[in-house]
C-alpha cells in the first residue's frame, strides 16, 4: 500500500529531539528522510543513555525511517554536496541556533537560489526574530518561561517541569504541521517558503484557557494539583492501595458515582446536587468521597466505576502503560530488529490512516549507515567520486 | 497574500477542545472551516467560565477564523443538508464518541459514498478499535493512563497532573497532522480516507524517552521534580527572591557558571569537573549551589547569567509571560474584536510561514453566526429554502 508523503523528499539536519521528532512523523507517513550527521560524532543525542549494546535507546525511539548520512558542513565540498541534494529535494528541516546555516553559507536565502521551491523549516528555541533570537534554549529554559510549569504542580505546592521534554515536543509537532501545509502549498502553486517555529511560541500556544482567563479575572492561574478548575468531583483519590483518577463530568455520572461508592444521600443533598454547589461546598464535600474511596483497592474501583460508566483510570507508571490492553490493541508499542541494538520496542505511529497506513519500515540508522547509497543513489555519484569525497573528510 | 491552505473545505462537528485545537491551527492557515454546532446549545465549551458580555473566553480561545452554522443532526433533513455539504466538502472532522457519528447515519462509510475523496478525521479518547474504544474520555483520564503523570511531580512526591490539558491538545496536533498528510495524498491521487487519532495512543507518542529507559532498564521513570535525569547542574533554584531555572548544558558553561555565582574553586574541584563526576556526587555538590544562588535576586540573576550566556529562566507565571519581550516580539498574543465581547487576548499563530503567514481573520462566531450565509453562499439554498429548514428546526 502507498504512504500518504510517498516521494516527498526531506533533509534532516536536525539533532537531539524537536527537530528529529519533527521528522519522524513525516518518516512514518512515507517521506524519504535523509538525516545529515556531523562525521564522526552525529546527532548528539547518540551520546545520550541508556545504550543497547553501544546504540543510544533514546536515539533509536525517534529517528526510525530516517536513512544516515555523514558530512561535515565546515568542509566546502560538502557544503557543494548538500546543495547538489537541495535542488533535488522538496524540503531541509535544521533545528540549530538562529544565524549557523548562514555561517555555513546554507541558510534559507542562499538555499532557495539554487532551489525556489524548497521549503525551509526551522525549529529553534525562541525562534529567528525577537531580541532572544540568538539564545541558546533547553526544554527547561523554555517550560519554565513558557508558564506551563507556573500552572502544574500540586496545589499550594512549588511549580513542577512537566516531565517530558513537552518544550521540545510540541515544537516538533508544530513544525510537522508547518512543513506539511507548505507542502500543500507547494503542491499547489510550486512555491517554497520558510517555515518558522520556536519552542517559547508554542508553549504560548499550549496554554489551553490560563491566557483568557487572566484577561478576564487579573489573576494569574496557578498549580491546582490534580483538581480540575471548573468540576467536582474531577481528581486524584487515594484508594486502599494506590490512588485513582475519577472523571465525574456531570450529574448524571454524580449520581452513578455516589451510588457506587455507597454514598446515595449525597446524589439529592442541597449542598451537593449541582456542579456549582460542588465547587462552593468542595472542602465540606471532599473528605466524605476521600473516606469512601479508601475503602476498596484501585483495581476493585476500576471495575465497579467501569460498569457504571465512571470515567476513571490507576495513575498508570511505564510498566502499566506498556501492558494496557487498548495500548496494545492500537499498536502503540511497536517492536523494531535493529542491526545492532537487536529486538527494540518504541513508541509506535499515533495517527491511524486507513488508507495510506503509516508504518516503522527502518529501524533507526547506525552513524554513517547510508552514506554511500545517498551519494550513489540520490546523488548519482561515481565510486571514484565517493572516494574522492571520503579522502577529503567532506562525508 | 494567499495562505497555505486557502481553498481546502473543512466541515468541523467538534466540540471542546482536541477536535476544535485541530481545526484551529487548520484556519490559522487559511482552511475554510465551517463549525457545526447543536441548534440551541452550540459547542459545550459556549458553557465553560470565565465570560466576557455573556461569551464564554474559553471559547474563543480555540474557535477564531470559523464560521459557525447551527444544525440539529437528529432531524432527517439537517442529515440530508450535512451531506450535501459532505459532497462540496474536503475534510470532515468529528470528535464524538466512537459510533455515534454511524449512528446519525453520517460515519465515514456513508460519507464516502456520498463523496469518496473526503477525508473523514476523528478524534477520540481511546480510537476508533480496542477495548476502550466506547468508552468515555477525559483529558486527566489520559493523562493518568498513559504514563505521563507518573513522570511529573515533586521528587519523591506524588504524580501530579499536566496543569494544561496536554491529552486534548497533543491529539489535535496530531490530528492536523495526519489530516494535511491526507490532504497532501488526496492532492496527488485525488483519494480521500479516515484519520483515527486517540487521546490515549498520543500520550504514549510522547512520553520522550521513558519508554525506551524502561525497556533497558527495566526501571519505572518516577517524578523527578524540575531536575534533568542526566544533566546537573539543570534544575531550579530558590534565589533571594523566588525562583529561577538554569541548564548548564555542559561544562563550559560549568566553568562560567561557577565564576558567575563565585565559586571557582568547584570548576576543577575533583569531585565535579565533569558532569558524570557532578551527577554522581549531586548531593555534595547542591548546597553549595543552593546557598550561593540565595544571594541575589531571581532579576539579577537573569542579568549576570545571560550575559556570561548560561541558559536560565524565571519560572514566569502567566502576567509574566504576556510581558515577556520575546513572546511580545513574535506576536504571540493576538488581539481580537469580537463583535460581542470587544476586545480580547488570545495566543497567537504559532507557526511563521514566510510565504503564506497565518493570520487572525475572523474572531470566535457567535452561535450560529453564518448559518443564513453557508446555506446560501456554500449550498446555494434559496431563502425560502433556508426559512423551511429552520421552521422544521433543522438549522
Amino acid at each position: 500500500m502507498s504512504k500518504a508523503l510517498e516521494g516527498l523528499r526531506v533533509l534532516d539536519l536536525t539533532r537531539v529531539l524537536a527537530g528529529p521528532y519533527a521528522t519522524m512523523l513525516l518518516g512514518d507517513m512515507g517521506a524519504d528522510i535523509i538525516k545529515i550527521e556531523a562525521v564522526g560524532h552525529g546527532d548528539d543525542s547518540r551520546q545520550f543513555g541508556p545504550y543497547v549494546n553501544g546504540e543510544s535507546a533514546y536515539f533509536m525511539s525517534i529517528n526510525r525511517n530516517k536513512k544516515s548520512i555523514t558530512m561535515n558542513l565546515k568542509n566546502p565540498e560538502a557544503i557543494e554536496t548538500f546543495k547538489e541534494m537541495v535542488k533535488k529535494a522538496d524540503v531541509v528541516v535544521e533545528n540549530f541556533r538562529p544565524g549557523t546555516m548562514e555561517k555555513l553559507g546554507i541558510g534559507y536565502e542562499a538555499l532557495k537560489e539554487i532551489n525556489p521551491s524548497i521549503i525551509y523549516a526551522a525549529a529553534s528555541g525562541f525562534g529567528h526574530t525577537g531580541p532572544y533570537s540568538k539564545r541558546a534554549a533547553y526544554d527547561a529554559v523554555v517550560q519554565a518561561m513558557g508558564g506551563i510549569m507556573s500552572i502544574t504542580g500540586p496545589a499550594g505546592g512549588p511549580p513542577v517541569r512537566v516531565g517530558s521534554s513537552i518544550g521540545d515536543i510540541t515544537a516538533g509537532l508544530f513544525c510537522a504541521i508547518g512543513i506539511l501545509a507548505a507542502v500543500c502549498h507547494k503542491k499547489d502553486t510550486g512555491e517554497g517558503q520558510k517555515v518558522d517555529v520556536a519552542m517559547l511560541d508554542c508553549q504560548i500556544a499550549i496554554l489551553e484557557n490560563a491566557i483568557s482567563r487572566y484577561f478576564v479575572t487579573g489573576v494569574s492561574p496557578k498549580p491546582q494539583g490534580n483538581r480540575h478548575p471548573s468540576i467536582v468531583p474531577f481528581e486524584t483519590f487515594d484508594t486502599a492501595d494506590g490512588i485513582i483518577m475519577v472523571a465525574v463530568g456531570n450529574d448524571s455520572l454524580w449520581a452513578k458515582f455516589c451510588n457506587e461508592i455507597g454514598l446515595p444521600e449525597l446524589i439529592e443533598d442541597e449542598r451537593f446536587n449541582t456542579n456549582p454547589k460542588r465547587i462552593d461546598n468542595y472542602d465540606e464535600l471532599r473528605p466524605f468521597i476521600a473516606e469512601a474511596m479508601l475503602k476498596k483497592t484501585t483495581a476493585e474501583w476500576q471495575d465497579a466505576l467501569d460498569k457504571c460508566g465512571v470515567p476513571e483510570s490507576p495513575i498508570n507508571n511505564i510498566e502499566m502503560v506498556l501492558k494496557n490492553p487498548q495500548v496494545l490493541a492500537r499498536d502503540m508499542i511497536a517492536e523494531v530488529e535493529h542491526p545492532v541494538a537487536g529486538a527494540t520496542k518504541i513508541p509506535g505511529v499515533a495517527i491511524k490512516m486507513s488508507g495510506t497506513p503509516g508504518e516503522i519500515e527502518l529501524p533507526a540508522p547506525t552513524l554513517g549507515q547510508h552514506t554511500d547509497e545517498i551519494l550513489s543513489g540520490f546523488l548519482g555519484k561515481t565510486p571514484e567520486e565517493i572516494a574522492h569525497l571520503k579522502e577529503v573528510g567532506a562525508v
